[in-house]
């Protein structure tokens, strides 16, 4: 088996083990999404509650909107079109079916938005609720984790740290600001910016989900380069707060912005925000050494990204 | 939106609740698979700790396989080639790495009984063990639940009930003989058997999930038609005991055999035996008042399938 290889973490340790043991019943695994013959792509992301999310902060609808754009996103980390969402719902027996009708017009929405619809699914019940989204895509020009080139330069879309930043509100039993709330609860899958950054030569890409200081690891090691990261340089979201918001910025995952590598001739990113209204900024290059290297104004400083098995 | 008609039950009526809801949002809801272009076809089926299986029951490797294999009935039951498998796996955060493995390896097993391969995944903390499965397929003539026809014959595969007869041992606190248990723990999805039906002109298929009872309903349904069923003719697994076994033959579900329709003129049962070692046995006909008539002897019975939401 072929897989592309993974950064470090309980997580993916217990990844490495399973694809060790599929052998040649796994093909593939590692990247945002599994590639099939004719350009075809899927990727299967899971949203469980009291580890994703809780019912108190987010209205079902929300649930469901969450859950299909965190899967959304893996189409966009390798410039694919959605062309399917397929939804695996289990929720206790006592759900109400009105709260059912939310949670999948939540995922429809997110479908929608990605000019996409929803396909299939499964409904079941269980102890609590889960939605495993699975969504498929064509990719004509997909940019993937390997391909990143010493010199390129590394950029990110939007702004970092809000999800974080509604998640620690939530956590000290304080209601988020409206617009850190809105950043976790809806995300926004940036397929567009995605495909926009494929026209442009992107050479590897991967979706901030588990965070930037666990992200940019898969994508050196995915990449067999290193990256060398200036945090004064990453975009903080406005809700963020603290003295050293960009560490929130670059620790906190489930913004869904995209790490991409782009050429070093590349210096067009305000072009992303006329096009899309989504910002690019660049937050550091490519180097040789194969490690990750993140620096305050020339200072190393280390960071750990979210390990669902710490 | 354009949706297959499902039969009756609670579980149902929270389908057509959400396919309604989804309206735009949905679309081709309600077969086996979802059909997408060029061919492929896509279904997902979620196995939860508790509900479909309990670890008392079966072995990790066990879980992992039955798991697959239900989602790959769902391919068989459209008459598609098994494309990938991608698993969204949820345990708890105690779970030991040595079981993931085994999980995986199950699912990998049953990816390779039928030609395919694990191509991706998902790997998450949750309350219980909770597998979630895509199936990826290519359908060049698929078979559907709509299609069958007044005349046609109705056909099954395999033999029925196997599976119920382990699940009352168990919740009897006996263990089931190992004939009924390895129907229960190792089910074989009947891709081949399918295909071979497609190349004979089968009209219309389900797979056997919730049982004959409910699934025949679904096929009535979806295809405009009644069907009337000889509950002596159905093919009894040996597993079975009691005094009226044919009973939960057609009453248990998740033997994951096919119930498919044939052209009138079609006999050569004997045939798929020969060629796959899997029995095909007329049990009734096809019929035009839209209703699912189950008799013995000539004496009308009524039977339910299985509902999550009773």
């Amino acid at each position: 088996m072929t897989a592309t290889p993974l950064g470090p973490g309980n997580e993916f340790d217990r990844i490495r083990a399973i694809a060790t043991a599929l052998g040649q019943a796994g093909s593939g695994l590692g990247d945002d999404c599994a590639f099939l013959p004719d350009g075809w792509c899927a990727s299967t992301d899971v949203s469980n509650e009291g580890v994703h999310f809780r019912r108190e902060w987010l209205s079902s609808r929300e649930i469901g909107w969450r859950a299909a754009m965190a899967a959304l996103s893996d189409l966009a980390a390798v410039a694919a079109t959605p062309a399917g969402v397929l939804v695996a719902l289990s929720t206790p027996s006592s759900e109400p079916i009105e709260s059912l009708v939310e949670l999948m017009a939540g995922v429809g929405a997110a479908a929608m938005a990605c000019q996409s619809t929803v396909v299939g699914g499964d409904l079941s019940t269980g102890g609590a609720l889960s939605l495993a989204v699975t969504v498929l895509g064509r990719a004509e020009r997909p940019v993937r984790r390997v391909g990143a080139r010493p010199g390129d330069g590394l950029w990110v879309t939007g702004m970092l740290g809000g999800a974080r930043a509604a998640l620690r509100s939530w956590q000290g039993g304080r209601e988020p600001p409206p617009a850190a709330r809105a950043r976790f609860a809806r995300p926004m899958a940036r397929i567009r910016e995605a495909s926009w950054l494929a026209s442009r030569g992107a050479t590897a890409m991967i979706d901030l989900s588990d965070g930037l200081a666990g992200d940019a690891h898969h994508l050196a090691r995915a990449s067999g380069v290193g990256l060398a990261v200036d945090l004064e340089a990453i975009p903080v979201d406005p809700a963020v707060a603290g003295a050293e918001p960009w560490r929130d910025a670059a620790a906190g995952g489930e913004d869904y912005e995209l790490l991409v590598t782009l050429p070093p001739t590349f210096a067009a990113g305000e072009q992303l925000v006329v096009e899309t209204g989504t910002r690019l900024t660049r937050i550091g290059t490519v180097t040789t050494p194969p490690q990750v290297d993140f620096a305050w104004r020339g200072t190393p400083l280390t960071f750990a990204g979210y390990d669902h098995f710490r």
